[in-house]
């Protein structure tokens, strides 16, 4: 398991004196370990119990953490160590729930036979009417082959279904869309083409999720030709439109307008290509990327970027840095500029901290653990849904980029995802384009 | 529309005086429109609003019911007529719905990433843990081409999604199943067969739902034998079930053996083939049936039924007779014979009706609206599931349908389907016999 992915709670109990709790957080700072909510369960006459949620490495750092605390002895006992994670995810994280109750027969025949003949044949007649009468045009497949699942790798559909499942749960609560996850058992991409195809007519959009690369490509070019609804792949776009509205709210910080800058990515795999694909469509004028796969060098040149061999001339000519490499500590202080604007979005270890990458002389700095996909995915499928959008586009995903920078607030990079605001001005700028787009046709 | 499908709400209003609601039924009932719930409004000091549910064959049936009931006069006035059927299909019937909300940072770090990896590690560890950990063991994907959409015929999936939808309104309801539609644009068996393969990892079992004859019968038997999990085609099987149950409450109430009698089937497409097979199953010595189609009578023979020529003779043969032929008033009341067991199950219309064949000597009669595949399927996936069978067998299907017989109040045919203690009786059976088929096995 990564550095600080090792999620637990800490059942601490402590003698009711002040200055116990610091004994124990202290303990558990030294040791390197990441203190999150402190709740107190209960204030007896001489004891004290709370939950202290601790993000560790794993399960060896937690044992040493315990240890720790059990030897400030005077009474701090460590009670319970409860896995909250596991927990909430216990019987799965979705249920299909119907919208009405069926509390009596008529109810029944009205939402089963033979009342719903009637809505069948509305729909046989014409069916634009399955818009209004069935829930197809809110609901996403949310497409996986596990083969790219988080930062994990290849570990199958199944034990990806976690992460299809958290989607789910955020487009429920976020846009109340309705997700419904589709594993697949097949990466050859003509045979997820076919299966897609072959089940689209049940779903208003599909989003595609941790599918590796290069083959990634190849399913989403060939399913936004194929099909008649939106697709997307959100390690490409999603993270391309988080990391773009990252960028310009770190270029407003430090007052460089992005089209004049000389961007450089580093890494092209299936995200740093979206991106540098993605800086392109917003008018960045010289795009530079580099990557030790020479097929994922050819790419970019054929979108248009400027290929360059080594890591070392981005950061050298570069006024923005984008690092997506998956390599840990990848940039070296010294290879740091003096007014850089650096993005090391590696999950969960960035290729230089933000704070090394300061002391250094950045101009700006931020990790991948505020780019985080949660705030696009969401309004931007909300938005292609209520506009009825055939396809995502450029000129959505820049909207919905700007419509993040917008709801950011001053100072910080991105907003917080729990703020509603943020998905609610994503999804009304993307329905925005896809109206002046369609007017546009006409 | 055929009769009795078309389901309408009118909202009348008559004087606050006794007499007037009976004006309104009897005008109702002349016309031979079907009355349901009728709720009161309104009580006021001169007028009282009514809401009455009504069931008419057509929109021209109900125009002409709107005319007599306005010309009664004397303050009786419809006041609108309303289409609750069509309201409760507005937006959906079902959603994804997240089982934890998500209030904090702390929950989203849980349910989605960083958290989320380490349940993903330990399913990729251990995959059976995805049973507990994931809502894949909970999930039942309802599989239809809409090829044969309930009695109308090759509609196509789309026109079909409200039948799909209510099937997974009555999972949730009924047993906490979490249903999802899979729409299929091919009727194709390799097509189908490699389709649901390809995405069966996602789900618990599977339900195909209104898919045509005789494409049916290979898709079933092709995904049952290369599928790790439950597959029934619930238009086959479910209804078989009912229709067993059915019988044998029936036969129960006349003093018949149902194994030791004669039993007839006529009309053997896919619910009239797998009636006759499961009255074998129960262990009926001569089953027999007939079909105008030769290959359907050549499939009953392989399956080990007796084939007849002709309706008639097995009228005039069997003690028990079930038809499922789609074709009104097919049995006439002279081909009755004195004592006979008479389930004429075509919907809308049924073969003979309830009080025709009675009249005409029949010692038990009853048509489709009661043998409802409602009272099956929800039951025998919660049991399935629960057990962790790996198919669905006919000792299984024959548990179901003794317990729904079980659950069937004396002097009834069947079940209420909203008293849940049926749904619980036979998914108990079920899941009784897959633990002794489990413990034969080692």
């Amino acid at each position: 398991m990564a550095q600080g992915q090792f999620l637990r709670n800490l059942i601490i109990e402590t003698p009711s004196k002040p200055g116990n709790l610091g004994k124990v957080t202290m303990a558990i700072g030294q040791l390197n370990g990441d203190i999150g909510d402190i709740q107190t369960i209960k204030v007896g006459t001489l004891s004290t119990i709370r939950e202290i949620a601790l993000q560790c490495n794993d399960q060896k750092h937690l044992a040493e953490i315990v240890v720790a605390i059990e030897n400030l002895k005077e009474g701090i006992k460590v009670q319970a160590v409860t896995d909250d994670v596991l927990q909430m995810h216990e019987g799965g994280k979705i249920h299909m729930k119907a919208t009405h109750e069926i509390r009596s027969l008529a109810d029944l025949r009205r939402v089963y036979t033979p009342g719903v003949a009637s809505v069948c044949k509305t729909i046989q007649e014409d069916p634009e009417q399955a818009n209004y009468f069935t829930g197809i045009s809110n609901t996403v497949a949310i497409v996986t082959d596990g083969t790219a699942i988080l930062g994990l790798g290849n570990i199958g559909p199944v034990a990806g279904m976690p992460v299809m499942e958290g989607k789910a749960v955020l487009f429920d609560q976020f846009v109340g869309i309705s997700g419904i996850p589709i594993l697949l058992d097949t990466s050859d991409p003509d045979e997820v083409v076919e299966t897609i195809k072959h089940i689209h007519q049940g779903f208003g959009a599909i989003l595609l999720e941790d599918i590796g690369s290069p083959h990634c490509f190849e399913i989403e070019e060939r399913l936004k030709k194929e099909l008649p609804i939106p697709v997307m792949h959100d390690d490409q776009h999603g993270t391309a439109v988080v990391a773009l509205a990252a960028t310009l709210t770190a270029c407003k910080h430090v007052g460089v307008e992005l089209t004049n800058a000389s961007v450089g990515q580093i890494g092209l795999g299936a995200a740093g290509l979206a991106i540098s694909r993605m800086f392109m469509a917003y008018g960045v004028a010289e795009m530079k990327g580099t990557d030790p796969n020479p097929h994922a060098k050819e790419m970019l040149a054929e979108y248009g970027g400027t290929v360059v061999e080594t890591m070392e001339e981005i950061m050298e000519t570069c006024d923005v840095v984008i690092a997506t490499t998956g390599v840990a500590n990848l940039i070296k202080p010294e290879m740091i500029r003096k007014g850089q604007i650096i993005l090391a979005l590696s999950n969960p270890n960035a290729e230089i901290t933000p704070e090394i990458a300061l002391e250094a002389g950045a101009a700006y700095a931020a990790d991948g653990r505020l780019v985080n996909n949660v705030l696009g995915f969401p309004g931007i499928f909300r938005g292609a849904l209520n506009a009825n959008a055939k396809s995502i586009t450029y000129p959505m995903l820049i909207a919905a980029a700007l419509a993040i920078v917008d709801s950011t607030k001053r100072d910080d990079l991105v907003p917080h995802p729990l703020d509603p605001n943020v998905h609610i001005n994503v999804a009304l700028a993307v329905e925005k384009v896809v109206y002046e787009e369609q007017d546009q046709e006409i």
